[in-house]
């Protein structure tokens, strides 16, 4: 037993067998559209992004995997040369995103387009990525259109929704057995009046209609202020419909801010619902992703941090005593329920983070070992 | 043709066969958690309420029905006592709200509760409720819920969507042929953490899991802020799952003030759609009822107000241009169309709203005629 | 040294030195516009409701003074019979708060009421209270206003604004020498167009227009979603302005729920800015009160609650390594910053609070002893 | 009489001597974060800008100033052959906004930055913008600060209050007599933890503590969701502190949309204020500055869009029937108040409109002149 009432062996064994997929974007120069500060050193192609990815990966044991975007990282690489390359530094590649934002076509959307021909470039692309995903034995194409529209009257909503449902239909259908499509939704931006695929309902009657392969994607950026994500996660698990997320953190829009910055018991209550629904002791099978977009702070540091949040709040939830939540809730004591949780959130996992660590053979304090490694100074100089 | 270059003949037939229903309760007393101001001569029963809501129909000629809610109005009166009252003044009994809220029993939801008996209680009632519209030939069922959570852990959120699911679809099966249940949904208030029914999603996924006669209410102040609810109608309407609106208007949270009060826009922008899904002479088919709390103003005033605004907000989008429309989204002229629905919004319906009014026997002016009709006197009078 | 590395000693003797005035009408029934749920044995009158605060300083030791609602509060007793039976019950009159929403004339406001009648008759009620104040040694006048409109164009903004301006200044102009009035300001709710006092900018205003007594009341609970309230706690003190805190939680609106039951970090944030601000060691000097209106916790157990929230985010603010904090800061880091802050907040600062109670002769868990002190027992019985 | 019951001269007189100022950089190309998608015949440079805000002015008659962003506008010209350009155009140097947010240097702020080094090179190129003010006779600087945190702990917040205080001070006094500084405030956006200058209560009192130049500047899209800007609009011109507007509209966050396209109402009740405390004639004596980001529509035609958008909303401000409003505000007539603010907001303008700008030699239909003219079609050959 830890020093807090809880099982040390069993959290450590959990934390041991999470795993959180990094993005290949955030590690290259990215920020707001009234600035992006370039940081020395910062990923200039996908070598240098899979680079920085496995040095994650090696400092902190659970990030084995990298999404990829596949306008930005298949240009002077093909995939097979991606995978391999991937896999000679420790790493695989992981969900595939469609780039289906950045071309002039795409002004008036992709997928719903009123434009057919721009909605078969839209589908043409997504087809090439699932061949992507072929290549590099990734599971999850990971769908996140700007689709909308900025003007009350600029297109018919009802048709706008009729093409986007046709065409990820389309997109269902190209899958293999085994893949996955996910279905990411965003309240707003770079959409300012109406969105296609605007809130969790919307993505899961689109997912809905598409099939088996088809399932829901959360942002945690992407809800309007005061939404209780935790009830969404809890109801797309329910329905078999949670297809994975996307870590950040958010204090007003989808500032992409490092996850579990803005309100960390958040994240907790998210996790709360992620380690109940797989009984307690592990994590409920789905896809983790991170998906942030740092301003200021260092790429690689930045997103060591926000794996490191990631497993402690999953530690916390997996100290939550739940037979004691679950009497207190049929006792309808509403304060020791809360209790329960509270004390979970407060435990100080950190002495089991970092036996976990140790147990893995990694340096207990994986910011710090950055710090020391020499790895940001190296690319500095070697990337110019 | 109009002046304003529409064919007015066209609009006045359609405004006349408009209908909205008021509510029952919004003739009563009613305010907000720190005050209720009491009126001279505010319904206090059945029989005031119907006078009331018969008196506004008089005045507008589009308010035959009027919703009830059970445990507020069956109480001096049987069903058929009221029906063939409400018969007897010109009106007729709307849609059924059963109250499952306002007793102790409800103090961790009704049919959310964790204690079935409870949950039982609350499905008899509504069973009670049925049988109410039997006798009053109702057809709309109306369900509000306070069920929710106020704090993490209070209960389980998968379990209280279960209960959810089960007793709503129980109330289903009660219902004959030709009834319909509207299953509401709101953000927050009274639940300050989780709501069981939180938003059109939710609304959406419960109403489906019950079969055919169920759909979901739209009431305007539930939504968070920000949201687009015309695309929410839209969709609704596109899936066959639209079941209605409690029309209201919100600056901030649910704050039930007259209709089309703080963003009259919004409103065309939904009748927009209405309108648009009707093939443009016309409303959907759906149920229009108004669900207002007024604080401050005269009860019956606001409520030919609110019958006023949304006849207006009607004739605005019977107006509307859908051939330039449609020829301005097809050329990608985003400003052009948006002229298109900023012209209609614009327009001067107020003769063509007269001309209607005059056309069914009425004052072209119902608040002013309410004003010298000596009614308000007359029950400040009578009522004590 | 504790085992966190922080200096327990200190932490202890600033614990002990807190203090929290909890409020009279949180003692008594209340809730939402819906629903009142009655407690057994909730109190129902003044002697009652000190009586209840007594106990919860009894059991936490840190809330010696009691905030009355005057309407509410003084109908039984003279405020000096209030005064002694509070002193025996080994408690003080805190903060007098008015109480001008609940009276019918108050329909269209108080103090900025259009009628001067209605003015002066809110007026002279809080010349009242400051006479009650005087009879209490009461140092504070606590004054929120449900004063607003409903509807565009009800009144003249700017002329509301000059009476609420004329009315404050002469009730400053009442203040005896060492008294101060605290203004407090909501976005909205019961007002819901404009609100006279709607944020931090115009109770500022309105308080630095009256002069040296009057200050600015921040209540967490009473901004927009998004809000960065620990900046506005920093800005307040920066210019001597601020007056004291209501403290409650909130998800969506004013929800009025237990403070630090929804984002504990942001609670935390603004005792960081406290500390910091008494230069590490202590709390600024200004008034702490909670203001929460429980629904469905008990009322006397969701006091000790949130009392002991808030000690244990006191404590956490103690122990910010303010040294690593400025150095990070100074060098750019902008995770080593946060970390810091991140670490104090993760801190099990429990032992120490534990060891605290305990040097006070008070049992380490406050809500168990409730719980088994047979208090809740006797009221239910005594009380009927 | 106009039709509408209004005396059309009145609002003609007025209509003619208004002006609103458009910024340079809406006339280049610009967009979101995800994509700026080029427009053909964008300005490229302040020629261009300059010629294209000249033909807005030559088509609407009442934009005969531009804002310039310094380091945007003056690579290639000097103020003074700006100057002489834009006069050689029809139109003159308006505001001059500096750029402090576009250089690496800034990544943690301008003026509030802890380098005091970066403060300077701040405030120095402020100073330089004093500079080209004079050479321009330009009365208005307008200041937008980026400056913020990301996340807590980043920095001090006292510390960033009072070097914004002291340089915004530094700013104020080298301005000329008959300058004016205006003190733009802004919710997020690109800081997403705290905004050094986040609402316009701070604006306020770094305005006021700078001196009589001060003033504060309401952008529209800069407040949390539900702010009643009327009411702060309201305020600011009774403390004798607007300064002046950035015009555009929002749905969600800063969306930079075409002004009075989400919510037409609410920028109808702040001219109403405007008017209104101009004496029901006239417009409150401020700076009138439209500022958006078009990111589909064509940027001229939307600009002449937004010119007309005010055009209008003022002329509904200008027919409100003051005398009824307020003696329906005496009366405590809720109702009729807002049914004065609605009849004019729903009187049909247009008539008058093309009546004023026929009078000043105008095409009564500036969009359709601008489709007409030949100049998308001239730019676009030209700038290539």
């Amino acid at each position: 037993m830890g020093s807090g009432g809880f099982d040390a062996d069993r959290v450590r064994t959990a934390l041991k067998a999470q795993t959180i997929e990094t993005p290949s974007w955030a590690y290259g120069d990215g920020g707001t559209r009234f600035k992006v500060f370039p940081q020395k050193g910062a990923a200039q192609n996908i070598l240098h992004k899979l680079e920085d990815a496995a040095c994650v990966h090696r400092l902190t044991g659970v990030a084995p995997t990298v999404a990829v975007h596949v306008l930005w990282d298949f240009v002077d690489k093909t995939p097979e040369e991606a995978k391999s390359c991937a896999e000679s530094l420790g790493v695989r590649i992981g969900a595939v995103n469609p780039t289906v934002f950045e071309q002039n076509e795409y002004k008036f959307g992709s997928i719903g387009n009123p434009d057919s021909r721009v909605q078969e470039k839209a589908v043409s692309h997504i087809s090439d990525c699932v061949e992507i995903m072929r290549k590099c034995d990734s599971k999850f194409l990971s769908l996140w259109f700007a689709d909308g529209t900025n003007y009350p009257g600029q297109d018919d909503l009802r048709a706008r929704k009729h093409r986007v449902a046709d065409n990820l239909k389309k997109v269902h259908d190209m899958l293999d057995e085994g893949m996955e499509m996910l279905v990411e939704y965003k309240m707003f931006e770079p959409a300012f009046y109406s969105t296609d695929i605007g809130d969790w309902g919307m993505a899961y009657l689109f997912a809905k209609n598409c099939g088996p392969k088809a399932k829901v994607l959360v942002d945690l950026g992407h809800h309007a202020l005061g939404t209780n994500i935790e009830q969404i996660v809890a109801l797309l698990i329910d329905e078999g419909m949670l297809g994975g997320f996307h870590f950040n953190s958010k204090k007003y829009a989808d500032d992409d801010l490092t996850t579990a910055s803005m309100n960390p018991y958040e994240l907790f209550l998210i996790f709360n619902e992620l380690v109940a629904a797989a009984g307690g002791n592990s994590l409920y099978d789905t896809a983790y992703m991170i998906d942030q977009s740092h301003n200021i702070k260092p790429k690689i540091e930045a997103m060591i941090q926000s794996v490191m949040n990631i497993q402690e709040t999953y530690a916390k939830a997996l100290v939550v005593d739940r037979k004691a939540l679950e009497e207190a809730q049929k006792a309808g004591d509403v304060i020791g329920a809360e209790s329960v949780l509270k004390d979970a959130f407060f435990t100080d996992v950190k002495p089991v983070l970092a036996a976990a660590r140790e147990e893995m053979g990694l340096d207990p304090d994986p910011i710090r070992a950055y710090r020391e490694s020499g790895y940001q100074e190296k690319i500095e100089k070697e990337r110019g």
